[in-house]
């Protein structure tokens, strides 16, 4: 089941694991942060644009049940590694993966029939590449899918007054605004994320409504790590020390 | 040289004064954290806009020395109050108070000549209106300039590269961040302020650049209060015990 440099990590909640390759992108912090992020409820459906390993619908499941979502993910190697996670952990009746430019989903899925888009894109420019692997550049750098892709893609997929969960650096607010409005997704509530107190914020949680009046609520701030390197206590609640082996290095 | 309602208060740093009317706008928290945020140079010329009594010009007079501020303020009542202000700290030959929508403003100030653009502006959409006080409402809400003038205005009076320094509330941030792409205004840095610790952030500092490429810079948030209702180190050092009498119903 394990090609080579992948590994199986077990997410230590309802015994789901996932299937990661050591070589490429392993989740973080952030998808955790946005798994907990999201409101849904039991019969929406939802897409995940870029899913990548599948981390997102997995750790969504892992907290309740859902109709159905789709997981896009670009790359085959790492769409494969998708489908074989969430063939171990059962769940090919509930999570579907799309192996496709997320810019082609309106092929695979009806337009405005979405209540729930989330996603953790690729955070930087095209231009400002940070690795010479492959797989990796095509995770964090914007090479196949822009923001204004994400968010008409978004807006395209979801029904009136869907909702979209995202999460992004602060560096690129300014970038993820505009195109938002650009496609009638209004940021309606925004999270900043510290490393820790007294440090500026290095992600951002954003939820956008379609079609809705523009005023953005800001929501509590949250902080990684105390003065002493340990989780704090909201950390640790989100984790309820379910999520292990959460690769930092985002 | 006091009407009716109005006062003087003692800004205690070079023995400047400012004249407010009891029954307006008086300046807060927000216009000192402003006047600190501005980065400028002995001989830029500043151009305020939405001056209301003059606070941002006058704040930064009593910083360091800078060649010329036009303070431009659509009022008449409170231009006045401004022009009175200016007279009575002897700063006639640096600051001009224009007495103009700030839309006009390029009738009376050369097109991209300004160095730095400083602005409070109302910050409340014209449909949310939290005053019956006609003084109050022009200087609250968006009756007789937008967002979309405040940037049109400051875009086409920079200089390229020029700066432009504005205190907001956050729930505007996407509003903001449109108005100023739209107007080759690039949000560059962004400081939040908070109330106190663990309360979400009620204001936001942004520097912009024009002409500039898109990365935005997020500078340590401050924190106003402590919790005994105290102020801060940070905003301890801000005031460093120089400004009176603040408002901090903003």
């Amino acid at each position: 089941m394990l090609l080579e440099g992948e590994r199986i990590d077990d997410l230590q909640v309802k015994d789901y694991k996932i299937i990661q390759n050591t070589n490429g992108f392993c989740f973080g912090i952030d998808a955790v942060l946005l798994a907990n992020f999201v409101k849904y409820k039991k019969n929406d459906v939802i897409a995940d644009l870029g899913t990548g390993t599948g981390i997102i619908p997995i750790l969504i499941l892992a907290k309740s049940d859902i109709k159905k979502i789709y997981a896009i993910e670009i790359q085959k190697q790492i769409a494969d590694m998708a489908k074989r996670s969430i063939k171990l952990n059962n769940l090919e009746d509930k999570i579907e993966v799309l192996n496709i430019n997320l810019t082609q989903s309106l092929q695979y899925i009806e337009k405005n029939s979405v209540d729930i888009v989330t996603s953790n894109p690729p955070y930087m420019p095209k231009d400002k590449l940070l690795s010479t692997n492959e797989m990796m550049k095509i995770s964090r750098n914007e090479i196949y899918c822009t923001l204004s892709d994400i968010m008409k893609t978004s807006s395209d997929l979801l029904k009136p007054n869907g909702k979209m969960y995202m999460v992004h650096r602060p560096s690129r607010l300014c970038d993820i605004f505009v195109e938002a409005r650009k496609n009638k997704l209004e940021p309606k509530t925004l999270q900043l994320i510290h490393p820790k107190i007294n440090k500026p914020a290095n992600l951002a949680l954003i939820q956008f409504t379609k079609n809705s009046k523009p005023e953005l609520k800001m929501l509590d701030d949250i902080y990684v790590h105390n003065d002493d390197g340990s989780y704090t206590s909201s950390i640790n609640t989100i984790y309820s020390k379910e999520f292990l082996d959460i690769d930092e290095n985002i």
